[in-house]
């Protein structure tokens, strides 16, 4: 699902750059900067400025990386299930499960609130470039950053008037190329209409995830409240009165999170060839012995469910992110693109004095990465301690000697800004279960051991005498931090507590600490620092090139990508574009996960199982658009995103048009389910075209 | 350990070809063909025909894939413990563990005899180029092969005289760019005097396999006889009388038993891109599951533990070999290898007419092989069906097929020629563990479904409406194949009798058959075909090119190879390449596979902990070189070769001189050991230099 390809992306991503030329159906476009006479030319059909600004005020972000849009004058709300699942679960009870049995709202009254949920609808860009620049003209270092955030911030203040309804952002685009402050307006009451059974919004579970043909009900309705009301909106979308076909022109409206298509060659070839292969390897043997372990227990089973979960959806985004950058193809298409911005660089000499020798050293870089990778990842990264109660007992040692320190010289996860999250993470009532602790800290000290090696010093400091197995028995039993008063107090009594503490949790970690912190400088400074500024100057030459002729790199901000419903060739055979809603019942084996919910089996008679379920388009789309809606020419909607096919997961590092596709739930999907299943008629009628 | 790396590398390997240029301390030479002036310039010593004759006749190679050495004129031989552990299993009994325990016999008419056990000494090489050239003039094809065969059957027969004890093979080189005769005389009397605890000949166990440093004694010796007595020895190798130390010139005489290093770039791609990253994450997905499945309980770990040792094996393999593609430098040098091949083909028109389209054609099958390599590996390959129930149910469906077919048209598996080797496999004894092979099936069931789709109508064929878990458990508690008789009288009854059993086994595989079958033809076609006609052409361009200046593919027989001990960057670390005695009691944890055995503890005082145990060195090799003395340029044996360090496992593909280190005992280590620890003295005295 596309909401955790978000996260998985983020965790694996080294540089959010901007994107490449202009080409057949790619780009997450910014509202202010959409190619409409491209599109134009390629389909017939020029979005006019009042077409996109109806697109705009339609769309709504969700808070925590969703999209969403408006689908009545009554604040009426359509995303997917997934974006709503929190929101449901918090609701539900041991007497009433929503997540499984699904919700719909008799009326109005009966529509549930979700806590803490948010709407963000942009009503306004403004490009404020020529502030920003004014104010942080000359500066360069912290004293840069800080004019930038004081004029950000006066800029944000300004604008929003301190009202709570409205909250505004000050956004950076194609790297600071630009400058564009956006204003939205907020709906924070939002209440829950209609979800349907989990079952159906998750056909096919893991094996189905980032697969096409696919087969799910992956919607939800809520409705945006304002003073108790349902939110009046003069913008929404309609629905399409036509069901979209193989070859119509499609637009998504929505947020897609982040991307990193302006990664150097020397960048990608590390993804390619060390940390994509070397993290898939891992997680596969991580995910047998996971699957494994579930077969110990009905407890163990469910303990160890959220983390299989986690591990196969990480496995199956990295897969498809290595396959692109293994197809020879793309490659192709990425180095000539290099290529060509290397050489209208070198063709301009005020732009190879500035930018040219930072290809050079991010390459410079990459090699000390490589060098790197594996104590990197093993020592200070998450690959070689996967326990919970290791990470409270690394945090409470850390926090404890960084306390001390003035705030701007601390590791950055101890900052006063970070403590609050530190503190709630550390004093988290999440029960601990030491046998599945053992089997995850035992499992990444043995992989910790293979990589470095039985006789390397810091594995003998880790390890000792120990097998990994019984290592992470002793630490896991030995240790008191599964107590949240002895955390508090850890916590709380700060170094002296700490030093004093003889927990051989503590301990193991007060012995490599040193070590630890030593890979991690090394790393900070032979890698990350200059990634990130040379990785900046690259963009900004690319911006001097190319300006807005190209789209910024997805910042979490809305955009617009256009596409057709189209097919695509896989494994040497084509992929029809559109299922079926009879696709689902042919493939239902009454075997979780491809077991139909019984409303759907109970209500098979009266459907017509030749109506589209759901269809792949070529939309530019990556993690943060789910839920955006498709919509045609005429402003109408005719689908809903909820994920990407396999391949669509390069989308990362670049689009292929001739793979990637976004794939969507079909609108005849969801009405005909509304309708005949559900008999959802209030809010059939309310989407009615 | 480098024996299963061989049947690893037989595994996957593809085309075995002949090497690159003559480089530094690269090659794996025949004995009548071995670089001297070379070894001379580089390291002030020229090995004369007298100093290589000697050698040649001291070494035996042992049936199986092993290499070993006499070392006194009374035929003692030396190899490796891993060499003879079938044999020293198989004279083991419940009250003698000879493998957990190691032997020592206390005088010669103790020394126990291993059965059917064979050395072979090569006599004498005589080249028969032209008599090969004669009888295959002017033929092609199938005419081409009868005659090649008939020739080389004449030729061994008139050299091996119908004497029991001498064994000839005519031997192709070069891919039959040369031809030579090998005669060996066979010892088929072999004795054990003394192996270790096994324990401390595979000290370090999985984490160290193909790992350096390195602190393993994996030194056996037997001693070949012959009508009843030792078998007195003109040649053999005596100990040096120094040790050998950092820089010092080795030689390894031995069989290495394959190498693809001239597979050209277009195969080596898929090598990198697909075959290996796919293998590694099955193997590794696979590996977690097994250590899992090993926690059922002692029974499943007994089950399970070939099974594990292998897939370890086989990842630390693949990764070996993928890290070697990976590798910049040395996929340049490959590059550059074909480059300077190709100019050389273009610039002679003869060469140009007759081989190089070879190129293009090998570069299209591998675009067909990247098409087919998923459905190939899971539908008739082995990733798709694990189970040993299964593999019989789909032998005895299709030996009742293909017996029916005249010899020439059937599958390879069920020629005569192959038919006894089937019976043997289809009429084990060996017990089936119901629960182990569920969980097998399970698994590669899981993945297959996983690698095609769920709705592919293949993986409908196979599952139906079960999970790949619920499947697994019907078929193999469903079938009766688990009766020796049922299987009998499957085979026996022929076709009759398999079209009318109704076990679910045998019907699953008569449903998904002509599947099967499909996509075996057309790799078969598509690939393997082209592959094999295409890469004996490049390979002939380059023997006509290059002729013996370079060396030959490994082919199993006797080779040569020198070097000299020297460390190497690992993770940007200096491995120093000589390891202590002292190094494995540091190292030593008390828990395995790191628990050195009590004699090794109990002699720790009186041992000299400074003195080497094992070493690395620049010399080439690969699986089958086990068991290799190492020689000075005196002929004394200053080691034996046991392993390769990790990167050694790109020595497939071909040699890179910075990291690829053969691993071997120090003989001051087995010397030490023998008098200290082992009491052995009347073996020390025979050795004594």
């Amino acid at each position: 699902m596309r909401r955790l390809a978000l996260l998985t992306a983020a965790a694996l991503a080294v540089v959010s750059t901007t994107g490449p030329d202009s080409r057949a159906d790619e780009g997450m476009w910014t509202l202010n900067n959409f190619p409409a006479d491209t599109v134009g030319k390629k389909y017939g059909f020029t979005p006019s400025p009042e077409w996109l600004r109806h697109a705009q005020l339609s769309a709504a972000r969700i808070g925590g990386g969703c999209s969403s849009s408006f689908v009545s004058k009554d604040g009426l709300v359509m995303t997917n299930h997934h974006c709503v699942h929190d929101c449901i679960e918090n609701v539900s009870s041991s007497k009433k499960d929503y997540v499984k049995d699904g919700f719909l709202a008799k009326d109005r009254k009966d529509e549930i609130k979700c806590p803490g949920f948010e709407l963000d609808q942009l009503v306004e860009i403004t490009d404020v470039s020529d502030k920003i620049a004014a104010a942080t003209k000359g500066l360069d270092g912290k004293a840069y950053i800080e004019a930038y955030k004081g004029e950000s911030a006066k800029l944000e203040k300004a604008c929003s008037g301190g009202k709570p309804e409205v909250s505004c952002d000050v956004v950076s685009l194609y790297k600071g190329g630009r400058y564009d402050l956006y204003r939205y307006k907020r709906f924070s009451d939002v209440r829950v209409v209609f979800v349907p059974e989990f079952a159906m919004a998750f056909f096919g579970g893991d094996p189905d995830n980032f697969v096409f043909p696919r087969y799910d009900l992956d919607v939800a309705f809520v409705r945006a409240y304002e003073n108790g009301q349902p939110a009046k909106q003069e913008h929404f979308f309609k629905w399409a009165k036509k069901p979209t076909k193989e070859g119509d022109l499609t637009f998504t409206v929505g947020n897609p999170g982040r991307t990193s298509r302006l990664l150097t060659m020397a960048q990608l070839e590390v993804e390619r060839d060390v940390r994509l292969p070397r993290a898939l390897v891992y997680l596969s043997e991580y995910r047998g012995a996971l699957t494994e372990f579930q077969h110990r227990g009905p407890e163990q089973k469910r303990v160890a469910n959220a983390t299989l979960f986690y591990v196969e959806n990480g496995v199956k985004a990295y897969k498809g992110r290595h396959e692109a950058l293994l197809d020879k193809a793309f490659w192709s298409s990425k180095l000539g693109e290099e290529n060509a911005l290397r050489q209208k660089i070198i063709a301009d000499p005020k732009l190879r004095a500035a930018y040219y020798e930072s290809f050079g050293a991010i390459e410079k870089a990459q090699t000390e990465y490589r060098q790197l990778w594996n104590r990197w990842m093993y020592m200070e990264g998450s690959y070689g301690f996967r326990s919970e109660l290791a990470l409270w007992a690394k945090h409470l040692l850390r926090a404890a000697d960084e306390r001390d320190k003035p705030n701007e010289k601390r590791l950055r996860d101890y900052t006063d800004a970070k403590l609050p999250g530190l503190e709630q993470q550390l004093f988290s009532t999440q029960p601990v279960d030491l046998e599945f602790e053992t089997f995850t800290l035992g499992f990444s000290l043995t992989k910790l051991r293979e990589a470095l090696g039985a006789d390397d010093p810091f594995v003998k400091k880790v390890l000792g005498k120990d097998s990994p197995a019984e290592a992470a028995k002793k630490l896991v039993h030995g240790t008191k931090l599964r107590d949240l008063e002895t955390r508090k107090a850890l916590f709380k009594g700060g170094k002296k507590a700490v030093d004093a503490a003889q927990d051989p949790l503590i301990e193991l970690f007060r012995r490599i600490d040193g070590d630890s912190r030593d890979v991690r400088k090394r790393y900070e400074e032979l890698v990350e620092s200059v990634e990130r500024k040379h990785g900046e100057l690259v963009a900004k030459a690319r911006f001097a090139i190319y300006g807005t002729s190209t789209y910024p790199d997805a910042t979490g901000t809305l955009r617009i990508s256009y596409g057709r419903v189209e097919g695509y060739k896989d494994d040497g055979k084509w992929v029809k574009p559109i299922t079926t809603i009879g696709g689902a019942f042919e493939r239902h084996t009454g075997q979780e996960p491809f077991a139909l919910p019984a409303s759907w089996l109970a209500a098979k008679p009266k459907l017509d199982l030749a109506l589209p379920m759901n269809f792949a388009s070529t939309n530019d789309i990556i993690g943060g658009n789910s839920g955006s809606a498709v919509i045609d020419k005429d402003g109408a909607i005719v689908g809903l995103i909820f994920d990407g096919n396999l391949p669509s997961l390069g989308g990362d590092y670049g689009f292929d048009p001739a793979v990637n596709r976004a794939v969507s739930v079909h609108t005849a999907a969801i009405r005909e389910a509304l309708a005949k299943i559900y008999g959802a008629d209030a809010l059939s009628a309310e989407i009615a075209p």
